[in-house]
């Protein structure tokens, strides 16, 4: 199989975590201009040239969730695409989504900047019934990240594309029902995949539908959102802040609004890192299915583009 | 019944959370000099004259969880304590440890420092399985703690005063225990009641137990650490940080080290507030059980402390 991974300068770490799960397999790591006859293709971030150049690829495993950059591409004409289900990424992305959430909700930072004052100083509580935490996308990261907001007793809502009932939660679908869905929510959590269809989807008339005051944590694709709206909707006050760990451009640009206004709390794409190992035993088990002619885990929807 | 809270200057917060599930109930607010006939009162920081005054008492609800305060007063002779059990504590609790417990493990203060210097850097994540919590004290509130813990697949570790069996947990007990769980604990959750078995448990032989770079939280009583023991062992990274919801003297005094120290986060006695619909609720609770002549729920043990 061919290897490569656009965000490693070495890949030792995926080589030792493929073979203590594949000792068998033959890897190759992927060289501009080397011809190969490799079906499997392992790849994080490809240039056009990789496909270019592989047009035997049958199987096209994407070492990470979110697809968009490589459907972007023209692929080998055979291959299917299959992407990471979790591998060790949903845990982080609730621990990150509470945290932000608890930190909002119990006014840490205010605690934050009294201790740096010498003050003693208690708050009332907000009432937590007051707190719907929204999950935009339902799949397999938004249902393990509303397992760990239920542990805190919020009120949940979810919104997915396709009409879904899940335990515990409002459950919102389709365009008809995102207005709703909104307008209900004062944390609105994103965790779409990247589309044609969800680009720009939280525009200016969107988030507007929000509540005042509310907050956005964004630990999908940063151009779910559109910016500039964003910008607007935090200078108004009528968004209070927001956590982003994506934004349309990465790495951010050095002088975007972002790093420095004082209602956004950013990270740099850290939310849900790939765990090597639980990334390499997902690929040894599609691996496994594959020869048994069995249905692929994670297998992409190309027309629906997840 | 007698209410006094000594945190409040007017009552009506509680007046009109008792009368809500208490519609009967003849609710004196307690003066200095002036005598009654209440068997029942409720209670927070009470002066010892409140008891001198009424020796007539028979139930003493104390309005939070931990009663150290109130068994430092001379009560009279034949008066019940009991304390609040949740109303509304132990999920709040929850919040502050896995906040404290992510913003920690994920580094987010590197990040936020990160950001305050427009620099775009990724770090790999430590192993999580070298990140056990400890819970020093499995009651009611402990074990609502360890729940929300356990939603992020941290290992875990408890300890308790007598041997208990709980899910998910190695569990120590007994003094014989405590050094064990120490040793195999890199965040610390400090949740014991104040007892003079406990106070100064955390000192500098007990604190040195832990694995270099161990990180504390203590939402129980400030005076479970020996603060100084503390601060030695902040200075030379043994300790690599501590998030303080309470300290031996509270409030905090202007000029205390805790203040301005570069590896603690303190806040307020914030990390569970009593919440009076839920709190009121118990009172009204244990009214009927003593009424009924069954067990009252959150009687405290006088001789044990708790």
């Amino acid at each position: 199989m061919l290897l490569h991974d656009a965000s490693e300068a070495r890949p030792d770490g995926w080589l030792g975590a493929l073979r203590a799960v594949l000792p068998q397999a033959d890897i190759t790591v992927w060289q501009a201009g080397l011809p190969s006859d490799c079906e499997v293709a392992l790849v994080w971030n490809p240039p056009q040239q990789l496909f270019d150049e592989q047009p035997q690829l049958r199987l096209i495993f994407n070492l990470g969730a979110g697809v968009d950059q490589l459907l972007a591409l023209r692929l080998p004409p055979h291959a299917k695409v299959l992407r990471l289900q979790d591998a060790g990424m949903a845990v982080q992305m609730a621990e990150y989504v509470c945290h932000a959430l608890i930190r909002w909700y119990r006014e840490l930072d205010r605690y934050g900047a009294q201790q740096a004052q010498g003050q003693w100083l208690r708050h009332p509580l907000q009432p937590r019934a007051d707190f719907t935490v929204g999950l935009l996308g339902l799949g397999v990261l938004g249902q393990r990240v509303a397992r760990a907001v239920q542990a805190f007793e919020f009120p949940l809502a979810g919104w997915s594309r396709t009409p879904r009932q899940l335990d515990g939660m409002r459950c919102f679908a389709g365009a008809a029902g995102l207005d709703a869905f909104l307008a209900t929510t004062r944390m609105l959590v994103c965790l779409l995949p990247l589309t044609p269809q969800t680009r720009g989807l939280l525009n200016h008339e969107r988030l507007s539908r929000l509540p005042r005051g509310s907050y956005l944590i964004n630990i999908a694709r940063g151009a779910l959102v559109v910016e500039d709206a964003l910008r607007a909707l935090l200078d108004s006050g009528h968004i209070a802040g927001a956590a982003l760990d994506v934004m349309a451009e990465e790495p951010l640009p050095a002088g975007h609004w972002m790093w420095t206004h004082p209602r956004v709390v950013l990270t740099p794409h850290i939310s849900g890192m790939t765990r090597r190992d639980a990334a390499a035993a997902q690929v040894a088990q599609a691996l496994q299915a594959h020869a048994a002619g069995a249905p692929l885990p994670g297998q992409v929807d190309l027309a629906r583009g997840y």
